[in-house]
C-alpha cells in the first residue's frame, strides 16, 4: 500500500482557505493545515481554522506567531490605520504588504521539514484583484522561486504550489464547497469580527462573501453582529 | 536639499550583516535595521544586532518576531537536533527551510510601508555554498518576485535587493568591513554562542569566522566559552 501524498495547505479559517482545504482533501493528500497569526485583528478568524481544521479532520494544525505589528502599513494589524466601511477604489487599505510573499514562503518551509511534495494556497484574482500578491503571474513566480530556494528544488523535486481558487468567483467557490460538504458557518471572513466570531457585514471582506452567497443561491450560515 | 534615500537591512548580528549595514551606510542611504527573532537557539546574535544597529546609528531597528519552531527541521530553531562539530557535507542541518525567502519577505513588506526603494541582505555564496537560498540566482529570482508582489512593484518602482557580499569571501568581507571602521567584537556569528555572547569556536560559523580573521590577517576580536 503506497502512503497517500502529504500537502501542506494555508488555512486562514475564511470561506476560501476552508475550501482549498476541503479540495485537497478530496484530492486524496494527506493534509498538513499552517496558520499564520500575524496579529491580524480579526482573531476570530484563527479560532474559526482550529474549527474548520479539526472538522476536516487535517493531519495536523501548526499556527506560526509573527509580529508583523513591527512592520505595520495595513488595517488589519496597524490599529492606527480603520478597516473601511466602503469599497475602496485600486489596493485597499487592508492589504498586509508581502503577506502572501511571507505566507508561502512558511508553507514551503514547512512542506520542506515534513515531506510534502504540494502546497495549496487560497488566493484569488477576481475578487481581490486590487492586492498584487493574489496574481496568477505572482503564483508562477512563487513557483520559480520555490525551484531555487530549497533543498528539495536543488534535488529537483520542489514542492508544487496550488491555488485552485485563483480565477473562480466568489459564488462558484461557494457552491464547490457546498459540493464537498463545507459547513461554511465555522469560517470567518470578516475584518473585523468580535471575539465571538461574528461579522460586521460592512467590510469589503463581509460584502463580498455575502454577495457570494446570493449569486450561488445558497444560504448564508454567516452569523453578524 | 534631496532627503537621503532609505533602505531596509536585514541585520542578524552576525559578522556578514553587520558588513552589509555599514555598506549601505557608506552608500549614503538613510538605513532601517531590520531583525527577525525566529528562535534561534544562538539568541545573543539577536543582542548583538542591537548593540550593531545603536553603533551604527540606524534610523530606526525593528525585530519581529515569528515562531519557526512550530515548524522545525533545523539545529537552529528545533532543540532536538544538535549543532555539529564537525564540517559537513552538502546542505547542513543548520540551514533553516525557506529562512531566506522569509526574510526577505519581511523586508519587502517593511520597505513598502516605509517608502524604502532598496534592500540589503548579507548572504554569501562562497562560505555558505550548501545553502540554497545564498545563490546569486535565488536573489535574482526573488527580485522578480518583488516585481509582481507588492503595491510598489506594481507601481513601477519595486524595492531592489543588493547582496553586496553574495561573491566574497570571509576574508575579503572582513577587510572591506575594516575599512568601514567596523567593530567585529560587537557581531557575533557562533551557532550556539552563550548568553553573554561567547563563541564555541568549533561550529561551521566559527571555523568560518576565525579562518576569515586568519587570512585577512587581521586580528580576532571574538570572545570564546
Amino acid at each position: 500500500m503506497t502512503e497517500r501524498p502529504r500537502a501542506v495547505v494555508l488555512l486562514s479559517g475564511g470561506l476560501d482557505s476552508a475550501t482549498v482545504l476541503a479540495i485537497a482533501s478530496d484530492l486524496g493528500f494527506f493534509c498538513h493545515a499552517l496558520s499564520v497569526d500575524y496579529g491580524q485583528r480579526h482573531r476570530a478568524e484563527l479560532d474559526a481554522a482550529r474549527r474548520v481544521a479539526a472538522a476536516q479532520k487535517v493531519v495536523s494544525h501548526s499556527v506560526v506567531p509573527i509580529g508583523l505589528g513591527a512592520i505595520g502599513g495595513s488595517a488589519l494589524t496597524d490599529p492606527q490605520i480603520p478597516v473601511p466601511k466602503q469599497p475602496s477604489e485600486g489596493i485597499p487599505v487592508t492589504y498586509v504588504p508581502a503577506r502572501n510573499t511571507v505566507l508561502l514562503a512558511l508553507a514551503l518551509g514547512q512542506a520542506e521539514v515534513i515531506g510534502a511534495g504540494d502546497i495549496f494556497v487560497g488566493v484569488n484574482a477576481v475578487d481581490y484583484s486590487g492586492y498584487p500578491d493574489c496574481r496568477p503571474e505572482f503564483i508562477a513566480k512563487f513557483q520559480e522561486l520555490a525551484d531555487l530556494a530549497t533543498k528539495a528544488g536543488v534535488e529537483g523535486r520542489s514542492a508544487q504550489i496550488h491555488a485552485p481558487l485563483i480565477s473562480l468567483s466568489k459564488a462558484d467557490i461557494i457552491r464547490r464547497g457546498i459540493a464537498l460538504g463545507i459547513d461554511y458557518g465555522l469560517t470567518v471572513s470578516c475584518y473585523q469580527a468580535d471575539d465571538a466570531g461574528r461579522a460586521c457585514g460592512v467590510c469589503d471582506s463581509c460584502r463580498l462573501r455575502a454577495e457570494g452567497f446570493r449569486t450561488a443561491s445558497v444560504p448564508d450560515p454567516t452569523a453578524y453582529w
